[in-house]
């Protein structure tokens, strides 16, 4: 949508069609586990512009409209109207392909009982589900950062819930270390944490609903499951189209969102691959401010503008439980995996001056190349505050700033917010003390 | 103290003296206001480090130890030691001369009625005032952050405040419109606000105690005065032994602290100037961030290493009222006053996604060049969340990031802390569409 509403605007000529298999436009994926949690009020909030909107600026949005082929050459496609229940065809000049991700079911007997609560459709069907049962026992799959936002919101909901991983930390875009922190705030919220732990089979009662998931740590009764783990770019289409997938599965792209060797044809968003900025290789990053600033650019290009998008460095923020998660850059162990020599500094501060009521912990992990001191990456987990911090570290390492650098930039000091010097400026010291033998006062 | 800490670890075989004028070391006197409001409790909250635990790390550490006069060439200063009531002298080897500020009085008749409220040793005496008397009309004088911070300690603490300044504006270092957000809270908390009015003489009753302010805006009956109208870098010793002197009424150094051509003599702190990285002359800028980390470079350069202070951007934040407040790099009539082409954009936004609980107003103001779109400066308010945003702009304006640049920069997004774009996303791309006609998307 980000890509038809820049098009409409730049260029008034422009006839701009949208066709949408669901129902909805422009709404907030990211609020989805807030609607569960009943932290937000009904799904009308989530939707930032409806398709009515779309259509009072000048934009043809079908929604119920499920494109089902793509013919390169020949400029059309045909979508099927699922409002009137018949196959229709359109022409175009430009497209631009923005089908986003679907999510990936763990690969057990009984997975396709479970339906992902990746749209509004989808969790609305869920929180009537919540609404008609009185039983309180429920199941997550994956601990990534949506299985964790689930988790919270169904003990928001009261129920009692065991988030269940194979993998040996929460969080895998952090560091063990860092990921701890966020364990111990679900485990403090009544969240019961698995991890290294195989799911085996989701098991279903006699009415073929989910009732229990068998894990290699025993069966859990579940009158709930939810599966959180993962997604892909949607890609069916474009690769029946023949449209360039790279190796992450996503769609290659240049930097103005062209597919490659495609003529008038872009991709944004989660379906696309993006660059990574500290990494020589492509990367597909499913969020949800990559995605409009890739509609932006597509739709800039798409309508005879000259916009590229300047890649990402991987920043994500999220709170789970009491305490705010971020991340930006490389974590230690991708740095590693990049063969990059690494430093690393992590330090437990406070997000206010200590004596500030509000205070509360806040833990800073930074990773510097080990010889030039530039900064590649940093985590941080902490109570309220904490988060955004890590805004400042992504500004760093778009500019390239080595951590003795960022140790003596002028950030802002009062009670309410830090001591005097912020956390990330002794994060930063401590790197830029273990580069290169480097002797710092 | 950050200078002696530092000398101190750097150089095991250093004597490290002392000499303070007062009784405590290295306390937090932005906390004042805290103190004053209650919102702390008690002063020793507010201490760091007392002196003995500096003694315990090695360093002699003389209080009430006030120093009369510094013979630069005899390498000897002569202090007043309260305690005993006695005259003594000390050498030395390396200088470091860090003396603060002290405040400025108003040029009125009764001003000197009115102890400042700049040391624990004064905030003491006034909470004392405040608990003696039954009485609740107080005036502030001087609309500056502090007085801001002051006029609401004092509107806490259940006394009826108005806060008088002779300027058209709150907060001098913020634009005006900018300021006049503040202007409101403070209001909307019930402070009298009056502006453009001059105080013409403090009157005392008759045991000579403030008891109103004349002003041209009539007589303000007042049981309680306090007087923020600014402060001047502390050099009478300074002077007196021959020290150089700036411009700014600061001592001047280069960017190892050293004091302009007095060999082993460093200046840090308040009392120092700085270099302002976006202008041409030094500038006098007085807060504990600055004053830590220079005292750092001096107490590194004293003990024989090799540190250097890379200037600073003029980043401050304070909370007033409901409101947090912001600013780095030059303000748009700062930038003007430079002779600097500007353009500016001025948003309004969320502090949070819209529909996450807790979302208010954030106001942000970015400055840039007109022709460059090199990022000059920013200013911001808003609720809970908004004000340490102002460190990504001052990484990037410290990095010489153009507005067109940050525009693009990967910002971290989730509904509890922004919009898919971040406050100041939106507000680069406005104020990059205002840079030498160009066009973005």
């Amino acid at each position: 949508m980000s890509a038809a509403a820049v098009a409409r605007r730049r260029e008034a000529r422009l006839d701009v069609l949208v066709l949408e298999r669901g129902s909805y436009t422009s709404y907030s994926s990211c609020g989805i586990p807030y609607l569960i949690a009943g932290t937000v009020d009904g799904p009308d909030v989530l939707i930032a512009r409806s398709p009515d909107e779309f259509r009072r600026a000048g934009i043809d949005v079908r929604t119920l409209s499920e494109v089902t082929e793509i013919d390169i050459g020949a400029r059309t496609l045909t979508y099927r109207d699922h409002n009137a229940r018949a196959d229709r065809r359109e022409g175009f000049d430009q497209l631009v392909y923005a089908t986003g991700a679907v999510a990936v079911a763990p690969p057990v007997p009984g997975a396709e009982l479970v339906e992902p609560v990746r749209t509004v459709d989808a969790a609305e069907r869920l929180l009537a589900r919540l609404e008609r049962s009185d039983k309180r026992r429920a199941v997550v799959i994956g601990a990534g950062y949506l299985g964790l936002e689930m988790a919270e919101a169904l003990t928001l909901r009261g129920l009692k819930v065991t988030l269940v991983d194979r993998d040996a930390q929460v969080m895998p875009p952090l560091d063990a270390d860092m990921a701890a922190h966020v364990q111990a705030a679900a485990e403090n919220a009544c969240i019961r944490v698995l991890l290294s732990t195989d799911v085996q089979e989701i098991a279903a009662d006699g009415g073929g609903r989910p009732c229990a998931v068998a894990t290699s740590a025993g069966e859990l009764p579940a009158d709930q499951v939810v599966v959180s783990t993962g997604t892909r770019p949607a890609t069916e289409l474009a690769a029946a189209a023949g449209l360039p997938l790279g190796a992450t599965g996503g769609l290659r792209v240049d930097d103005h969102q062209r597919c490659l060797g495609c003529d008038g044809i872009y991709a944004a968003g989660d379906c696309a691959e993006s660059r990574h900025r500290l990494l020589p290789d492509p990367v597909n990053v499913q969020l949800g401010t990559h995605a409009n600033k890739q509609g932006r650019v597509a739709g800039t290009n798409a309508s005879g503008g000259d916009a590229a998008f300047p890649g990402l460095i991987g920043t994500a923020v999220s709170r789970i439980c009491r305490y705010e998660v971020a991340r930006t850059g490389l974590s230690e162990k991708e740095a590693v995996a990049a063969a990059l020599p690494v430093v690393t500094a992590t330090i437990k501060d406070s997000t206010r001056a200590a004596y500030y009521p509000g205070a509360g912990p806040i833990w800073v992990k930074i990773v510097a190349h080990a010889e030039t001191g530039r900064l590649l990456g940093g985590q941080i987990v902490g109570v309220e505050g904490a988060a955004k911090r890590i805004d400042v570290l992504a500004t760093a390492i778009w500019s390239e700033l080595a951590a003795g650098e960022l140790e003596l930039v002028d950030l802002g000091y009062a009670p309410p917010f830090s001591g005097v010097y912020d956390p990330l400026l002794i994060a930063a010291r401590q790197t830029a003390n273990r580069v290169g033998g480097a002797a710092s006062p």
